[in-house]
């Protein structure tokens, strides 16, 4: 986790178009477990290998996309500090108290830059994996109901003040660059993967000429074998799926990209790298984006570079 | 092996536009061993498990393009018998002397009705896999020498006349049918997945409005992590990728298939089952070609339809 | 298959301490299906990816071990000839009407020099894989209930006259030897791996004081991620796990071995290579058969050479 | 990394008894890259994706086991910080100067209340992992030279004052316990596995009657498959296996012991999960530590329990 106590993403909010319709997706073919559902209409879930409480929340609207994300930090302390340091740097904050959300304590959130709620929290129930804590099995049957993966694992967002979401992100929170995507004149930063851990990212960011826009929420999977048996799953269930299974050149993961039924992409993936802030991030231009994005094919495919939500 | 004594195919001749370049590629990229050159300036080449002298010639030609196939059989008795069956079966062969190819025995030749050049032999020099014969390690450094198929496969041919090749391959030869894809009507055969082991194929056909056609030659990979590996070395060696890696639903294959310096198409591969004349095949309808095809992204891609050498 | 028309084991008899005990143990741990039970008590079970009713037989008696061993062939006309070739050559063998097994066609049985009793047959009922033979999908839920074997692979039988063993399945069965184990003398024959197909097993032998000795039966899985996934099934079952996961030397194979509940031990593997009878042998020296059995710690594990049901 | 700004085990160095023929082990079967040597006779040495200039030492002595374990932090200030916080616990430290290891910059080291040199430092030269800063391919050869491990992962060290030792780095350096085994009693720690990252572990302990012995120092493989691979490499060069191919009940990890020449035990590894501060530790109570070790078999094996150097 980060020097600043910030430890991983914690939670994505997604809208979606038929709220069934996707919690059968998100549940039965991704394979989360589903964990509570509140008055709001929101429906909880978690990834089978998370402990917390939730990682992902549905709730019914008229168009996709992204409500919020929220990535946990290690305790009040660190939460109550945080947003301090976000208020010096000039980001406004607004307190969203324990409760409101299943489960979780109290939430700083903000809108980045780039026009996305951003939250903080340091308290979510433990409601356990499903294994014991004393002397458990490695797995169990939850790892092989649908997709499985372990966990989320990190979000790309897209809005058009990049840079100065990079400036909070890096600056107050803690967290480093990892490898970063530079337009054609060598300058433009025009996608980031960032760290707050040593996962080669927890969060990235791409340029775009629309705020508060979801690329994709990414799944964790143990191994490439997984990622092809997430593929014929996919398939069995009619998913749509976008690119893939292939690898990044960017960050290495290996990779399998669909669509939910209301149009949200979600990443199914394994691989990739330790990651460290000290290490120099790895840049990329422009020209080299095709292996950057599909390594073995070396190719742009076109839905992947315009499609959000 | 089939009960007529037919073990498996044994070599493949390519027509490349030029020679060194693809020599390269076969050899440095795909990592075959070269083993020889002939007076004819073929290039003769074999996977590092197999153990007879080659499985791959490679010749100069302003069009690229598989000259002949060649499938070994058991014994000099079953070439004869298979010489004699042929011939009972309105087939003209012709005998193509011993060493004509370099270490390798008298070839029984013939022309399918789909205008390929088909080949029985039953003595090709025994030149080693490189491990001893005795207390042998599983593998060695040539197993890891590019991408490193373990043995030539099976190859897909295209042509007109594809029943009157069926019956050959089925009535003569003693290949039976694993898979069959079949057109709208339910009654024409549009391709078929032909085995004389218990392997997936050892001979797919595909019909087509032009003779003498190569979809692919396809070499085998022991892992689905292998397969991610060759990409990843096709990528690196900026080898022309057309599909993949996914998965066949039509034989359950994990593959990736690219084009050589020519535009011959080969497929590395893994998986599959294990097949067996007594089991009934599976047939696909043409409507399900695009999950036959890429069975994780249900498309089906045009080059990969269109483009035969 | 065997030039014969011997295809592939097609069945295997254990005797079992306490029925309910193992049928448990293969069906709710290896993951086979229940697919009948008769009037003389056997439970009849088969591997997911199997299509003929059944491959296992277990039936309750005083004292672990094999009754017999069946191997498929091709056709009703095959059985007949092999039948006379056993004859022929000196082998007395009995009819079993068809019906004394479920779902079986008539049996040929002999028993073997090494005092086990072994079948043919020609027919058993295709009950199918589960999948459709229309369009099917690569997998479906049967695939990953317990260990999941595709299928009984091949069996170790041990007994005191191996080399008239050996002739019958090598002179009259058309099976043909993959690797050979022996002894100091360089020319006694310890073990021998034969097949009659193009894997590097279908029937393994090896030299005892005692007939009728079962070493193991042997359930194919997909890979070596599916060997460790194996193991973990086990070992949240409370299998006894003999030796494994490793890698054997002879035949390449990557596995983990068990025993039932009754003391049969079976085998979980992957992998091999392509063996085809054009192929000279590997020959092991009993000084190599710590490699040969346990290719990566190269050690002699005791339990595995001296306990045999 | 921890929130005290520990980022990861950056080097331990070991003693050995011949040194060129351990050199010969670690960088041509391991395949650690040898990158420099000293004027104390030390040899350096890095696995091929590490940037910084080493992670293994190597040095001639008249016994095996570990000289020392060294921890890069993120920056001078926080080398300065936790010096002040060692000394501020009652820990002294020393300063060697920068320089005295080679391409590294001051360290600050302590003796464990264990009996382990450990040191911290926050400089050491990047030299690459080979791949570009630009547009990289996600490996190269040096990927396959040998078991090529991506990186050193973690130690197990053993001494008396596991207490004492498990304060320091949990309440000084800000590592957080992962897993715990308990002796019988259920309250006196038996080992202990340490995070400062989002790793299993980055240090493991275990108490034992006599100070400063190391059980082992791990290397990190990306899969399962590579674990096989590094078990047929040591074979292949008569490396002694302790245990494994296996996987753990603690941590998960799929993994393989071994010795070096000098019987220094070393690990190969892969797998675990993401762990973090926030969770519970798992615990493991002393009866559960046959499958602690080794999940598959469940069994003790005697000298990995009690060998040490």
């Amino acid at each position: 986790m980060a020097l600043t106590g910030v430890l991983r993403p914690g939670h994505a909010q997604l809208r979606v178009l038929d709220l069934e319709a996707d919690v059968k997706l998100y549940r039965d073919v991704l394979g989360l477990e589903e964990t509570g559902r509140d008055s709001f209409g929101r429906v909880y879930l978690k990834a089978w290998d998370e402990r917390d409480h939730h990682s992902l929340l549905l709730r019914q609207a008229d168009q996709a996309g992204i409500d919020l994300m929220g990535f946990k930090v290690d305790s009040i302390a660190s939460l109550d500090r945080l947003e301090a340091d976000l208020n010096a740097f000039g980001v406004k904050t607004e307190r969203v108290p324990a409760g409101e959300m299943l489960n979780t304590g109290d939430r700083v959130r903000f809108v980045s830059p780039m026009g996305h709620t951003i939250e903080l929290y340091a308290e979510k129930k433990d409601v356990g994996n499903g294994l014991s804590y004393e002397n458990p099995p490695p797995w169990n049957a939850a790892a092989e109901r649908g997709i499985a993966p372990a966990r989320l694992d990190h979000a790309l967002l897209g809005g058009v003040d990049l840079d100065g979401t990079i400036d909070i992100f890096t600056k107050v929170l803690g967290f480093f660059p990892v490898e970063i995507l530079y337009a054609e004149d060598g300058k433009t930063v025009v996608a980031i993967w960032l760290s707050c851990s040593c996962k080669t990212h927890d969060l990235a960011l791409i340029r775009l000429p629309e705020n508060g826009k979801l690329h994709h929420v990414s799944f964790w999977l143990d191994s490439w074998e997984r990622v092809l048996r997430a593929g014929d799953i996919m398939s069995m269930n009619n998913v749509s799926v976008d690119i893939g299974p292939t690898r990044h050149g960017i960050t290495r993961g290996a990779t399998i990209y669909a669509f939910d039924r209301s149009g949200n992409r979600f990443e199914t993936f394994s691989g990739g790298y330790g990651a460290y802030p000290d290490m120099k991030p790895i840049v990329w231009s422009i020209d080299h984006l095709p292996e950057g994005l599909d390594y073995v094919q070396r190719k742009l495919h076109q839905s992947f570079l315009t499609v959000f939500s």
